[in-house]
């Protein structure tokens, strides 16, 4: 940790700070500069509060030296984490694709897309059965017995199920049919629930929140994990920005940096994203080519009469183009992009077959 | 609801989208401009998704007339709403005062605070029990000790007391001990929260989320009034936007837009809006100024020694200053800052006599 | 500086960053931490590439310790500079207001307006000849005619002339009408009309621009002093955020920071700031209230027929209560809120006297 | 242009504003709906400032139906626009590479950086000898020098050269060395500077604003081809959002936006979008993946001693590895990022092949 004096500090309030140092268990090492001095504090620990060094007088700014998360980074384990959930493998190389309508809203919607999203090669399904809505007068989800059709489909498909949760006394009745516990961005710093999704023993997937720096979302993370549970995937799902034209902002740049910073896999949202079904086959295939561990996006068998989000949603058609142009560029690019069509029906579609 | 066609917009599309809006129990009014056709969607309600629209082809945007929020709005009740919580009024031309520590650490620390801030002017007290961090290693709050700590110093001060819930299975705790239940930034679109504070039968203080719109605040207090509780009162505490040299940009401007357009009381949060504790009383006064309708400060007795948030807190004198400016505005807008001190205090503190 | 080495740095890496940071003539500190090792780098000059520094490898980040401004800043001159420009005068405790148009259209309006704005108080009439505007399809002005115009108003008022200048083949014509020239927010890094306003020996008024950092904002400022020019005018206008309610965000945070790091007087734009006039008087008044050293605000005599921005303009009723509630809070606070009308009219209007 | 009128709008107020609607040359209709009035303008032109009618008193909202700009946009002219200038070619299936150092500070070092980019596959050259920098204190660019040596690497490589032109007065001069005129983002609203490159007769690079909206940089754009240059080539190089992670936030939805709204090639620049050398491989594949027409990228041979921007700099064996990547990814989906290398020498490097 940095503390920087004010330029017309006094010796009492530099000699202050540098007791504030020690008595917080660091040592103080003065540095008297031209214009200004500066304490460095060694032995930073991550729990230490710089926010109480940053009020004492003559003290100008405080700049911590370690990142405040641990266990999420790259300093902590250097090789990349790899979730497995049923089908759905992620990270350390292989390219998973999450896809399915944003709600739950019958048996056969839910069948109908299940089908369809493996077929263009999807490795999970996704689907909300508890939704958190900006209105209470929107379409709320359909619940336990969205979680049922979700487990049904599954059933099916053998596609693993990643499904949201909102709330802690949730938690154990959505673990019982999800595969992945979704997190969503509205509840990344709901850490009641990141400390229950974390002691739930089934893997997470944590969306950033819109306005999260990527020290809050890391730290999200450090919640989840230091419950206990290390297979958390981090979803980039866009930021809130002064454009308009999108819903939300997509920073693809978060990928690469994630992978510097963190160990953990990283997926994109290019429909929440864009907010608009005609830009999301774009940035999917760019969030392959920067280097994504996977992909969640929302298909609809009818996006026009969907109850939520159809503006965003692909129809079957445009997801398989989609996925046909993000399987070439996994292939360019050496990535594995896997399928579960090919394993099953061996004379089955040709375009659909894995990368490696 | 305004549906704008795409400029090569076929009649066909056209047709469909007036009968999607028909479909939808609206008149659709059909209007054939010189580049493009627009379609008038008569008798518009709240819960119609306009995303339904969106996805029709053809269609290139549609605008919704009504504000999505219904309760909350100055259309439906005109005159302000006063929120009372014991000492605690605001609202409709009275100006109220939330101050004290982030976290209630102690005893001493709390009791301390609340009669400094009550001497100088506030007619509430503030003080964290649960603590959303962002750090699962920083200091979580003392929990219901906390909680019995702020009911002492309601005893003995008679300050209302206002403290934040975290999570649904901790209301029924806290609203034993609060006067107001806070529900904050991160939890502002917890709606599961939102529900269970509305039905606890508590005045409740919302704060603004740090990218949420003023659609998204107005709809999440909607959750609240829906609920059946009518006692709302919204904060502004900043947003998320590029500026680094403050912790969040404080933008005043929503206080007169939020009285244009809710009849709830709007309280600014200067703390939390900068985070340095030498802009808070310049945006307090600037607040006080812009028509808020009360104040929530951060105050501590040794700020360099708080638990948290120690570098956004006020020492008792800086507060002090602080409401002696505050003060001399409102007298001079003839507003209604009131105190309790000299009611209790009969020959005591002339400068913190109420303004009217 | 302070140069942060990777967790993983090489011995070879610090020194050679080491070296680096002594071959552009500052002395390195090596101090190795539990977990990282950082070089100080004594004897920082503003002058001085971080950047550089940045690309060596194994180097993580590097903290520059000075602002990167200098004459502008108040370790450099500690006293509050005041700018005066005919009947303005600005800073140092004295709050001059900027009133009049947004664009000069005809004889008639401008003479109007700028007879109405100093009846209500203000010091200086505001009025663009030289437009910049979004859309080439927009009015752009009426050149060197406005100009004309605003110097007979000025002849018949008195008021100072404060008017833009958008080119530096212009800056020569504009400075022979204008006592103030202003660059506008779309200008504010346009380096080379800095420079040139810099050199034209009038006070300049400078606009920050929509997304400018304070640190850019005072850098261009520092473009103007460098020229040689110390009477520069900091104007904060609002900044561009997700919010879309107003025109843009108005922070005015933005006044005490920046009495804090510089000397130079700073106003407030409250027209621009939120683009509706229903919010106009409202954020004047709260801008007053946080210190700023000045108001401009846009004013005409019919908003609905204004060639431009009338949707943000006042008129003359809106411009004259924003004055009085403007003056009533500098009275209470002990501003100096300078007029020029009981002056020249020594029976006139006792609502409009002067604070002192 | 549609007219939202107020809840409690009366029947005058209506009437006034359908006048106006008239007055302004449109057709004005009435629709009344269940809860609001709204008038629906027919005959809307660009020219026509929706700002008068938005100051009508009742009027709550007005919603333009047609874009701002005009020539620029896809309803005008269909297909795409290729831009050609020199070896450069852009849009319309073309991928083009414009590499090269920030600034240009030596002829070895500009030589070397242009032998060594068209090597690795790019088509122009870009350079700075003109520079904007946000500080007076930082190196200011060669100048006129600057140019002789762009034409110098190209007389050698046959390079079309991109250099920035930051003021009216040096359009003359940049134009006699260049190819392609630059409009950097800070002077993207610099209106006159659009005027005066539209009018020079060489093809333009338009950089976005950091803040600038999609209309205000199609309306930049449209500022260009308003004063007759058909040939202008947008460059998105990242938005200024909360991160500051990276230096910018790069939106690549904006290319699939522009690309649906435009006809003009859309660039990215990586470099700049996100501010770090590690980052600008990632962030090229994914504009390639995402339809880019071509990316504008920094390239210099010792990073570390660059005078400017060497912390977001490839040195060559990275930007040739992040050509290698961009081309397997432009191969996979069939689009023509072209090189000039193997038709110049014919036995030269396989790994440089164009993609068709």
């Amino acid at each position: 940790m940095i503390i920087v004096m004010e330029p017309n500090a006094t010796a009492e309030q530099i000699d202050h700070a540098a007791r504030q140092v020690e008595a917080l268990g660091m040592r103080a090492h003065v540095i008297r500069g031209t214009e200004r001095t500066v304490i460095a504090a060694i032995g930073e620990k991550r729990e230490q509060a710089k926010e109480a060094l940053e009020t004492a007088p003559g003290v100008a700014a405080v700049m911590p030296i370690l990142a405040p998360y641990k266990v999420a980074s790259r300093e902590v384990k250097s090789e990349p984490t790899q979730v497995t959930a049923g089908s759905l493998v992620l990270g350390a190389g292989v390219v998973g694709v999450i896809a399915g309508p944003c709600s739950v809203e019958s048996e056969e919607q839910i069948l109908a897309t299940a089908r369809a999203v493996k077929e263009a090669g999807a490795t999970a399904l996704r689907g909300g059965a508890f939704k958190p809505r900006t209105s209470p007068y929107s379409f709320q989800g359909l619940k336990e017995d969205g979680l049922k059709l979700l487990a049904m489909a599954r059933q099916e498909t053998q596609l693993a199920v990643v499904t949201e949760v909102v709330a802690t006394e949730d938690v154990e009745l959505v673990a019982q049919y999800a595969d992945v516990l979704q997190v969503g961005a509205r509840n990344m710093q709901n850490y009641r629930l990141l400390e229950a999704v974390g002691a739930a023993g089934k893997p997470v997937l944590l969306k950033r929140g819109p306005s999260a720096t990527m020290d809050e979302f890391l730290l999200a993370a450090e919640y989840i994990l230091n419950a206990g549970n290390p297979q958390v995937i981090l979803c980039e799902r866009g930021i809130r920005t002064f454009e308009t034209h999108t819903r939300y902002t997509l920073p693809l740049a978060s990928v690469p940096y994630l992978h510097r910073k963190t160990h953990l896999p990283v997926v994109v949202d290019p429909s929440h994203g864009t907010g608009h079904a005609y830009l999301v086959a774009d940035m999917a295939a760019a969030a392959i080519a920067a280097g994504a561990d996977g992909l969640i996006v929302e298909v609809h068998p009818d996006p026009e009469r969907a109850l939520s989000d159809g503006y965003q949603s692909l129809n079957f058609a445009q997801f398989h183009a989609m996925m046909q142009r993000c399987r070439r560029i996994a292939q360019a690019l050496d990535l594995n992009l896997r399928t579960l069509c090919d394993a099953r029906r061996p004379g089955g579609l040709r375009a659909l077959q894995p990368t490696t």
